[in-house]
Protein backbone atom coordinates (compact mmCIF):
# COMPACT_ATOMS: atom_id res chain seq x y z
CA UNK A 1 0.00 0.00 0.00
CA UNK A 2 2.02 2.68 -1.54
CA UNK A 3 0.45 5.43 0.87
CA UNK A 4 2.49 5.50 3.96
CA UNK A 5 3.23 8.72 6.37
CA UNK A 6 6.43 7.06 7.50
CA UNK A 7 7.75 6.60 3.55
CA UNK A 8 10.73 8.31 2.63
CA UNK A 9 9.13 9.73 -0.42
CA UNK A 10 7.22 12.26 -0.18
CA UNK A 11 4.62 14.18 -2.63
CA UNK A 12 2.85 17.29 -2.41
CA UNK A 13 -0.79 17.34 -3.42
CA UNK A 14 -3.77 19.91 -2.45
CA UNK A 15 -5.93 19.25 0.10
CA UNK A 16 -9.12 20.04 -1.96
CA UNK A 17 -9.71 20.89 -5.74
CA UNK A 18 -13.07 22.03 -7.27
CA UNK A 19 -14.58 19.24 -9.10
CA UNK A 20 -13.41 20.00 -12.88
CA UNK A 21 -9.63 18.96 -11.39
CA UNK A 22 -10.91 16.33 -9.30
CA UNK A 23 -8.87 13.17 -10.68
CA UNK A 24 -6.81 15.79 -12.71
CA UNK A 25 -4.12 17.30 -10.32
CA UNK A 26 -0.89 16.09 -11.47
CA UNK A 27 -0.03 14.28 -8.25
CA UNK A 28 -2.06 11.43 -9.94
CA UNK A 29 1.12 11.12 -12.45
CA UNK A 30 3.73 10.59 -9.36
CA UNK A 31 1.09 8.50 -7.65
CA UNK A 32 0.08 6.09 -10.70
CA UNK A 33 4.17 5.60 -11.16
CA UNK A 34 4.84 4.90 -7.59
CA UNK A 35 1.83 2.62 -7.55
CA UNK A 36 3.24 0.59 -10.51
CA UNK A 37 6.64 -0.14 -8.55
CA UNK A 38 5.45 -0.51 -5.15
CA UNK A 39 7.34 2.24 -3.68
CA UNK A 40 5.94 3.57 -0.81
CA UNK A 41 5.34 7.32 -0.46
CA UNK A 42 4.09 10.50 2.07
CA UNK A 43 2.05 12.66 1.02
CA UNK A 44 1.91 16.45 2.30
CA UNK A 45 -1.02 18.64 1.32
CA UNK A 46 -1.25 22.34 0.04
CA UNK A 47 -4.40 24.53 -0.17
CA UNK A 48 -5.22 25.62 -3.65
CA UNK A 49 -7.46 28.13 -2.16
CA UNK A 50 -5.18 30.00 -0.57
CA UNK A 51 -1.74 31.14 -1.87
CA UNK A 52 1.67 28.79 -1.63
CA UNK A 53 3.54 29.26 1.41
CA UNK A 54 6.53 31.42 -0.11
CA UNK A 55 8.77 29.49 0.95
CA UNK A 56 7.20 26.51 -1.17
CA UNK A 57 8.40 28.06 -4.43
CA UNK A 58 11.95 26.79 -3.46
CA UNK A 59 10.46 23.38 -4.10
CA UNK A 60 8.16 24.19 -7.02
CA UNK A 61 9.47 27.84 -8.97
CA UNK A 62 5.74 27.87 -10.38
CA UNK A 63 3.87 27.20 -6.31
CA UNK A 64 1.79 23.98 -8.08
CA UNK A 65 2.06 20.09 -7.54
CA UNK A 66 3.44 18.12 -7.13
CA UNK A 67 7.06 18.68 -5.60
CA UNK A 68 8.85 15.40 -4.64
CA UNK A 69 12.02 14.63 -2.59
CA UNK A 70 13.23 11.30 -1.57
CA UNK A 71 16.90 10.29 0.00
CA UNK A 72 18.49 11.25 -3.49
CA UNK A 73 16.73 13.90 -5.64
CA UNK A 74 14.70 16.90 -4.42
CA UNK A 75 12.58 17.39 -7.85
CA UNK A 76 9.56 19.47 -9.36
CA UNK A 77 7.79 18.69 -12.91
CA UNK A 78 5.93 15.33 -13.19
CA UNK A 79 7.92 14.66 -16.35
CA UNK A 80 11.13 14.89 -14.46
CA UNK A 81 9.93 13.19 -11.34
CA UNK A 82 8.85 10.20 -14.05
CA UNK A 83 11.86 10.13 -15.51
CA UNK A 84 13.91 9.74 -12.04
CA UNK A 85 11.29 6.80 -11.01
CA UNK A 86 11.97 5.43 -14.37
CA UNK A 87 15.58 5.99 -14.40
CA UNK A 88 15.43 3.35 -11.37
CA UNK A 89 13.01 0.51 -12.44
CA UNK A 90 12.91 -0.93 -15.63
CA UNK A 91 9.08 -1.37 -14.95
CA UNK A 92 8.37 2.33 -15.84
CA UNK A 93 11.64 2.39 -18.02
CA UNK A 94 13.19 -0.23 -20.43
CA UNK A 95 17.23 -0.15 -18.95
CA UNK A 96 18.47 -0.06 -23.06
CA UNK A 97 19.68 2.92 -23.73
CA UNK A 98 17.75 3.58 -26.98
CA UNK A 99 14.62 2.07 -25.76
CA UNK A 100 14.87 4.33 -23.08
CA UNK A 101 15.52 7.42 -25.22
CA UNK A 102 12.40 6.43 -27.54
CA UNK A 103 10.12 6.28 -24.33
CA UNK A 104 11.27 10.01 -22.92
CA UNK A 105 10.80 11.48 -25.97
CA UNK A 106 7.35 10.21 -26.29
CA UNK A 107 7.37 11.79 -22.65
CA UNK A 108 8.08 14.78 -23.98
CA UNK A 109 5.82 14.81 -26.79
CA UNK A 110 3.25 14.57 -24.61
CA UNK A 111 4.35 17.72 -22.77
CA UNK A 112 5.52 19.70 -25.00
CA UNK A 113 3.39 18.84 -28.49
CA UNK A 114 0.25 17.64 -26.82
CA UNK A 115 -0.62 19.14 -24.01
CA UNK A 116 0.18 23.05 -24.96
CA UNK A 117 -2.30 22.30 -27.67
CA UNK A 118 -4.98 21.71 -24.52
CA UNK A 119 -4.21 24.56 -22.22
CA UNK A 120 -5.98 27.17 -24.57
CA UNK A 121 -8.95 25.20 -24.68
CA UNK A 122 -9.14 24.95 -20.47
CA UNK A 123 -8.39 28.72 -20.41
CA UNK A 124 -11.92 29.37 -23.32
CA UNK A 125 -13.76 26.44 -21.63
CA UNK A 126 -13.21 27.19 -17.84
CA UNK A 127 -10.87 29.73 -16.41
CA UNK A 128 -12.31 32.62 -18.90
CA UNK A 129 -15.53 30.45 -19.92
CA UNK A 130 -18.38 32.90 -21.64
CA UNK A 131 -15.84 35.61 -22.27
CA UNK A 132 -16.97 36.80 -26.24
CA UNK A 133 -13.59 36.40 -27.57
CA UNK A 134 -13.76 32.33 -26.59
CA UNK A 135 -16.60 31.64 -29.10
CA UNK A 136 -14.16 32.93 -31.89
CA UNK A 137 -10.98 31.46 -30.39
CA UNK A 138 -12.11 27.74 -29.64
CA UNK A 139 -12.03 26.64 -33.55
CA UNK A 140 -8.45 27.81 -34.13
CA UNK A 141 -7.32 26.42 -31.32
CA UNK A 142 -9.64 23.08 -31.70
CA UNK A 143 -8.22 22.96 -35.00
CA UNK A 144 -4.71 22.99 -33.65
CA UNK A 145 -5.57 20.32 -30.98
CA UNK A 146 -7.08 17.99 -33.26
CA UNK A 147 -4.31 18.13 -35.48
CA UNK A 148 -1.85 17.24 -32.62
CA UNK A 149 -3.91 14.24 -31.76
CA UNK A 150 -4.57 13.16 -35.29
CA UNK A 151 -0.62 12.52 -35.17
CA UNK A 152 -0.59 10.95 -31.95
CA UNK A 153 -3.13 8.83 -33.47
CA UNK A 154 -1.13 8.09 -36.40
CA UNK A 155 1.92 6.86 -34.61
CA UNK A 156 0.06 5.00 -32.16
CA UNK A 157 -1.53 2.71 -35.15
CA UNK A 158 -2.86 -0.70 -33.37
CA UNK A 159 -0.17 -0.57 -30.58
CA UNK A 160 -1.27 -1.88 -27.40
CA UNK A 161 1.67 1.18 -25.77
CA UNK A 162 3.40 3.58 -27.59
CA UNK A 163 6.74 2.01 -27.75
CA UNK A 164 5.38 -1.81 -27.28
CA UNK A 165 5.20 -2.14 -23.44
CA UNK A 166 3.91 0.12 -20.95
CA UNK A 167 6.27 2.50 -20.03
CA UNK A 168 6.04 6.39 -18.67
CA UNK A 169 5.54 7.81 -21.52
CA UNK A 170 2.18 6.21 -22.01
CA UNK A 171 1.24 6.96 -18.38
CA UNK A 172 1.79 10.61 -19.46
CA UNK A 173 -0.10 10.50 -22.55
CA UNK A 174 -3.45 8.86 -20.65
CA UNK A 175 -3.08 11.62 -18.10
CA UNK A 176 -3.00 14.26 -20.87
CA UNK A 177 -5.55 13.15 -22.33
CA UNK A 178 -7.87 12.88 -19.76
CA UNK A 179 -7.89 16.67 -19.26
CA UNK A 180 -10.02 16.57 -22.07
CA UNK A 181 -12.75 14.33 -20.16
CA UNK A 182 -16.50 15.04 -20.54
CA UNK A 183 -15.82 16.08 -24.36
CA UNK A 184 -15.85 14.76 -27.14
CA UNK A 185 -12.12 15.39 -28.86
CA UNK A 186 -10.64 12.16 -28.01
CA UNK A 187 -13.42 10.03 -29.12
CA UNK A 188 -12.80 10.94 -32.60
CA UNK A 189 -9.74 9.26 -32.69
CA UNK A 190 -10.60 5.49 -31.50
CA UNK A 191 -7.17 3.74 -30.51
CA UNK A 192 -6.34 6.89 -28.31
CA UNK A 193 -9.32 6.77 -26.37
CA UNK A 194 -8.38 3.05 -26.18
CA UNK A 195 -5.25 3.91 -24.65
CA UNK A 196 -6.64 6.28 -22.71
CA UNK A 197 -9.45 3.04 -21.20
CA UNK A 198 -6.32 1.01 -20.96
CA UNK A 199 -4.33 2.89 -18.69
CA UNK A 200 -7.41 3.84 -16.74
CA UNK A 201 -7.90 -0.31 -15.95
CA UNK A 202 -4.29 -1.10 -14.39
CA UNK A 203 -5.05 -1.43 -10.97
CA UNK A 204 -1.80 1.41 -10.16
CA UNK A 205 -3.61 3.96 -11.65
CA UNK A 206 -7.07 3.12 -10.05
CA UNK A 207 -5.24 3.05 -6.44
CA UNK A 208 -3.21 6.06 -7.22
CA UNK A 209 -6.91 7.80 -8.17
CA UNK A 210 -8.89 6.01 -5.31
CA UNK A 211 -5.97 7.96 -3.27
CA UNK A 212 -6.12 11.24 -5.01
CA UNK A 213 -9.96 11.61 -4.26
CA UNK A 214 -10.28 9.98 -0.95
CA UNK A 215 -8.20 13.35 0.49
CA UNK A 216 -10.81 15.70 -1.77
CA UNK A 217 -13.51 14.23 -0.28
CA UNK A 218 -12.28 14.14 3.52
CA UNK A 219 -11.70 18.14 2.98
CA UNK A 220 -14.37 18.98 1.03
CA UNK A 221 -15.67 22.39 2.12
CA UNK A 222 -18.63 23.53 4.09
CA UNK A 223 -20.97 25.49 2.21
CA UNK A 224 -20.90 28.76 2.44
CA UNK A 225 -24.14 30.60 4.07
CA UNK A 226 -25.88 32.45 1.25
CA UNK B 1 33.40 21.91 -37.39
CA UNK B 2 30.42 20.49 -36.40
CA UNK B 3 28.66 20.76 -39.48
CA UNK B 4 29.72 17.85 -41.40
CA UNK B 5 28.56 16.02 -44.06
CA UNK B 6 30.26 12.65 -43.63
CA UNK B 7 29.22 12.64 -39.63
CA UNK B 8 26.87 9.76 -38.29
CA UNK B 9 24.97 12.10 -36.32
CA UNK B 10 22.13 13.82 -38.20
CA UNK B 11 19.51 16.44 -37.34
CA UNK B 12 16.69 17.70 -39.46
CA UNK B 13 16.15 21.20 -40.61
CA UNK B 14 14.32 23.53 -42.96
CA UNK B 15 15.54 24.68 -46.24
CA UNK B 16 14.16 27.97 -45.39
CA UNK B 17 11.22 29.44 -43.44
CA UNK B 18 9.83 32.73 -43.14
CA UNK B 19 11.87 35.92 -41.46
CA UNK B 20 9.65 35.70 -38.10
CA UNK B 21 11.15 32.12 -37.90
CA UNK B 22 14.65 32.14 -38.82
CA UNK B 23 16.59 31.71 -35.62
CA UNK B 24 14.37 30.07 -33.67
CA UNK B 25 13.49 26.73 -35.42
CA UNK B 26 14.13 23.88 -33.25
CA UNK B 27 17.16 22.11 -34.71
CA UNK B 28 19.21 25.08 -33.36
CA UNK B 29 18.69 23.59 -29.77
CA UNK B 30 20.30 20.29 -31.06
CA UNK B 31 22.88 22.40 -33.20
CA UNK B 32 24.11 24.65 -29.84
CA UNK B 33 24.12 21.14 -28.06
CA UNK B 34 26.10 19.40 -30.30
CA UNK B 35 28.41 22.67 -30.46
CA UNK B 36 28.97 22.69 -27.19
CA UNK B 37 30.72 19.50 -27.25
CA UNK B 38 32.21 19.81 -30.45
CA UNK B 39 30.24 16.68 -32.46
CA UNK B 40 29.88 16.83 -35.80
CA UNK B 41 26.81 16.34 -37.52
CA UNK B 42 25.54 15.82 -40.70
CA UNK B 43 21.94 18.03 -41.48
CA UNK B 44 18.91 16.63 -43.85
CA UNK B 45 17.01 19.68 -45.03
CA UNK B 46 13.17 19.43 -45.54
CA UNK B 47 10.79 22.04 -47.45
CA UNK B 48 8.64 24.02 -44.77
CA UNK B 49 6.47 25.19 -47.60
CA UNK B 50 5.37 21.82 -48.97
CA UNK B 51 3.38 18.30 -46.52
CA UNK B 52 6.45 16.14 -45.03
CA UNK B 53 6.92 13.10 -46.81
CA UNK B 54 4.61 10.54 -45.15
CA UNK B 55 7.43 9.03 -44.56
CA UNK B 56 9.17 11.64 -42.44
CA UNK B 57 6.46 10.96 -39.49
CA UNK B 58 7.88 7.68 -38.93
CA UNK B 59 10.70 9.62 -37.45
CA UNK B 60 9.08 12.95 -36.27
CA UNK B 61 5.21 12.40 -35.59
CA UNK B 62 4.32 15.62 -35.96
CA UNK B 63 6.40 16.30 -39.11
CA UNK B 64 8.16 18.66 -37.47
CA UNK B 65 11.92 19.46 -37.19
CA UNK B 66 14.42 18.69 -35.72
CA UNK B 67 14.45 14.62 -35.93
CA UNK B 68 17.86 12.94 -34.86
CA UNK B 69 19.94 9.97 -35.21
CA UNK B 70 23.47 8.87 -34.63
CA UNK B 71 24.63 5.01 -33.37
CA UNK B 72 22.83 4.70 -30.87
CA UNK B 73 19.24 5.95 -31.00
CA UNK B 74 16.53 7.88 -33.71
CA UNK B 75 14.86 10.27 -31.42
CA UNK B 76 12.05 13.41 -31.63
CA UNK B 77 11.53 16.34 -29.72
CA UNK B 78 14.40 18.82 -29.15
CA UNK B 79 14.37 18.36 -24.77
CA UNK B 80 14.56 14.97 -25.67
CA UNK B 81 17.50 15.17 -27.62
CA UNK B 82 19.19 17.49 -25.68
CA UNK B 83 18.66 15.16 -22.84
CA UNK B 84 20.05 11.66 -24.69
CA UNK B 85 23.46 13.96 -25.49
CA UNK B 86 23.41 15.36 -21.78
CA UNK B 87 23.59 11.78 -20.23
CA UNK B 88 26.69 11.31 -22.99
CA UNK B 89 28.62 14.61 -21.99
CA UNK B 90 29.10 16.29 -18.79
CA UNK B 91 29.55 19.64 -20.42
CA UNK B 92 25.97 19.27 -21.17
CA UNK B 93 24.60 17.69 -17.83
CA UNK B 94 26.70 16.91 -14.70
CA UNK B 95 26.98 13.24 -13.95
CA UNK B 96 25.36 13.45 -10.45
CA UNK B 97 22.27 11.83 -10.31
CA UNK B 98 20.79 14.44 -8.19
CA UNK B 99 22.21 17.26 -10.28
CA UNK B 100 21.07 15.76 -13.59
CA UNK B 101 18.22 15.53 -12.37
CA UNK B 102 17.92 19.09 -10.60
CA UNK B 103 19.11 20.40 -14.79
CA UNK B 104 16.15 17.65 -16.38
CA UNK B 105 13.72 19.39 -13.75
CA UNK B 106 14.08 22.94 -15.45
CA UNK B 107 14.32 21.84 -18.94
CA UNK B 108 10.70 20.46 -18.62
CA UNK B 109 9.70 23.43 -16.63
CA UNK B 110 10.91 25.11 -19.91
CA UNK B 111 8.74 22.84 -22.00
CA UNK B 112 5.51 22.39 -19.86
CA UNK B 113 5.40 25.36 -17.88
CA UNK B 114 6.74 28.21 -20.01
CA UNK B 115 6.95 27.48 -23.56
CA UNK B 116 2.84 26.28 -23.31
CA UNK B 117 1.91 30.27 -22.27
CA UNK B 118 3.86 31.19 -24.94
CA UNK B 119 2.42 29.37 -27.63
CA UNK B 120 -0.96 31.12 -27.88
CA UNK B 121 0.70 34.25 -28.05
CA UNK B 122 1.94 33.11 -31.37
CA UNK B 123 -1.55 32.34 -32.42
CA UNK B 124 -2.69 35.75 -31.40
CA UNK B 125 0.39 37.42 -32.84
CA UNK B 126 1.55 35.62 -35.80
CA UNK B 127 -0.88 32.97 -37.03
CA UNK B 128 -4.01 34.86 -36.30
CA UNK B 129 -2.95 38.24 -36.90
CA UNK B 130 -5.53 40.80 -37.11
CA UNK B 131 -8.79 38.37 -35.96
CA UNK B 132 -11.13 39.86 -33.65
CA UNK B 133 -11.03 37.72 -30.88
CA UNK B 134 -6.71 38.17 -30.42
CA UNK B 135 -7.50 41.63 -29.00
CA UNK B 136 -9.64 40.51 -26.31
CA UNK B 137 -7.80 37.30 -26.03
CA UNK B 138 -3.79 39.00 -25.82
CA UNK B 139 -4.60 40.12 -22.34
CA UNK B 140 -5.60 37.24 -21.00
CA UNK B 141 -2.56 35.05 -22.08
CA UNK B 142 -0.20 37.87 -21.34
CA UNK B 143 -1.57 37.81 -18.12
CA UNK B 144 -0.49 33.77 -17.29
CA UNK B 145 2.69 33.96 -19.39
CA UNK B 146 3.81 37.14 -16.84
CA UNK B 147 3.31 35.05 -13.98
CA UNK B 148 4.88 32.28 -15.17
CA UNK B 149 7.95 34.54 -16.34
CA UNK B 150 7.79 35.91 -12.50
CA UNK B 151 8.45 32.44 -11.04
CA UNK B 152 11.06 32.00 -13.53
CA UNK B 153 12.70 35.16 -12.73
CA UNK B 154 12.24 34.40 -8.68
CA UNK B 155 14.08 31.16 -9.21
CA UNK B 156 16.88 32.15 -11.31
CA UNK B 157 17.93 35.23 -9.09
CA UNK B 158 20.92 36.31 -8.96
CA UNK B 159 22.54 32.95 -10.43
CA UNK B 160 24.80 33.18 -13.56
CA UNK B 161 22.75 29.76 -14.67
CA UNK B 162 19.97 27.88 -13.49
CA UNK B 163 21.92 25.15 -11.43
CA UNK B 164 24.78 27.20 -11.16
CA UNK B 165 26.83 26.05 -14.05
CA UNK B 166 25.87 26.13 -17.87
CA UNK B 167 23.66 22.74 -18.74
CA UNK B 168 20.85 21.29 -21.34
CA UNK B 169 18.30 23.56 -18.51
CA UNK B 170 19.96 26.83 -19.70
CA UNK B 171 19.98 25.81 -23.02
CA UNK B 172 16.40 25.17 -23.03
CA UNK B 173 15.00 27.91 -21.70
CA UNK B 174 17.42 30.55 -23.42
CA UNK B 175 15.96 28.82 -26.69
CA UNK B 176 12.82 29.27 -25.53
CA UNK B 177 12.54 32.95 -24.34
CA UNK B 178 14.13 33.57 -27.37
CA UNK B 179 10.60 32.93 -29.02
CA UNK B 180 9.55 36.78 -27.20
CA UNK B 181 12.03 38.39 -29.18
CA UNK B 182 10.70 41.72 -30.69
CA UNK B 183 8.82 42.77 -27.73
CA UNK B 184 9.16 43.76 -24.42
CA UNK B 185 8.31 40.85 -21.93
CA UNK B 186 11.15 39.55 -21.57
CA UNK B 187 12.70 42.78 -20.30
CA UNK B 188 10.35 43.33 -17.69
CA UNK B 189 12.77 40.31 -15.87
CA UNK B 190 16.14 41.99 -16.20
CA UNK B 191 17.57 38.74 -14.79
CA UNK B 192 15.60 36.51 -17.44
CA UNK B 193 16.94 38.97 -20.39
CA UNK B 194 20.51 38.94 -19.15
CA UNK B 195 20.43 35.19 -19.15
CA UNK B 196 19.59 35.12 -22.87
CA UNK B 197 21.82 37.45 -23.39
CA UNK B 198 24.53 34.95 -21.65
CA UNK B 199 23.52 32.37 -23.52
CA UNK B 200 23.48 34.26 -26.99
CA UNK B 201 26.70 35.25 -26.33
CA UNK B 202 28.41 31.75 -26.29
CA UNK B 203 30.23 30.99 -29.14
CA UNK B 204 28.76 27.35 -29.68
CA UNK B 205 25.76 29.58 -29.93
CA UNK B 206 26.60 32.04 -32.32
CA UNK B 207 28.03 29.06 -34.69
CA UNK B 208 24.56 27.41 -34.37
CA UNK B 209 22.97 30.10 -34.93
CA UNK B 210 25.03 31.15 -38.06
CA UNK B 211 24.65 27.46 -39.29
CA UNK B 212 21.21 27.63 -39.25
CA UNK B 213 21.16 31.13 -40.77
CA UNK B 214 23.50 30.03 -43.63
CA UNK B 215 21.20 27.78 -44.87
CA UNK B 216 18.11 30.02 -44.97
CA UNK B 217 20.28 32.33 -46.81
CA UNK B 218 21.01 30.35 -49.46
CA UNK B 219 18.03 29.09 -50.37
CA UNK B 220 15.97 32.25 -50.25
CA UNK B 221 13.10 31.46 -52.34
CA UNK B 222 13.31 34.07 -55.63
CA UNK B 223 10.43 36.51 -55.50
CA UNK B 224 6.68 35.68 -57.42
CA UNK B 225 6.04 37.65 -60.60
CA UNK B 226 3.23 40.07 -59.63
Amino acid sequence: MPVDSTASSEVTAYRWVPDFAQGLVRDLRVRWALEEIDRPYRVRLLDVTKPRPDEYFCEQPFGQVPAYRDDEVQLFESGAILIHLGLQDERLLPADHAQRMRAIAWLIASLNSVEPAIFPLLMINVFNKGEPWTEEARPKFLERLNSRLKCMSDALGDKEWLEGRFTIADLMLVTVLRQLRGGKTVDQFPNLAALVARGEARPAFQRALADQLEVFAKNQPEPQPA
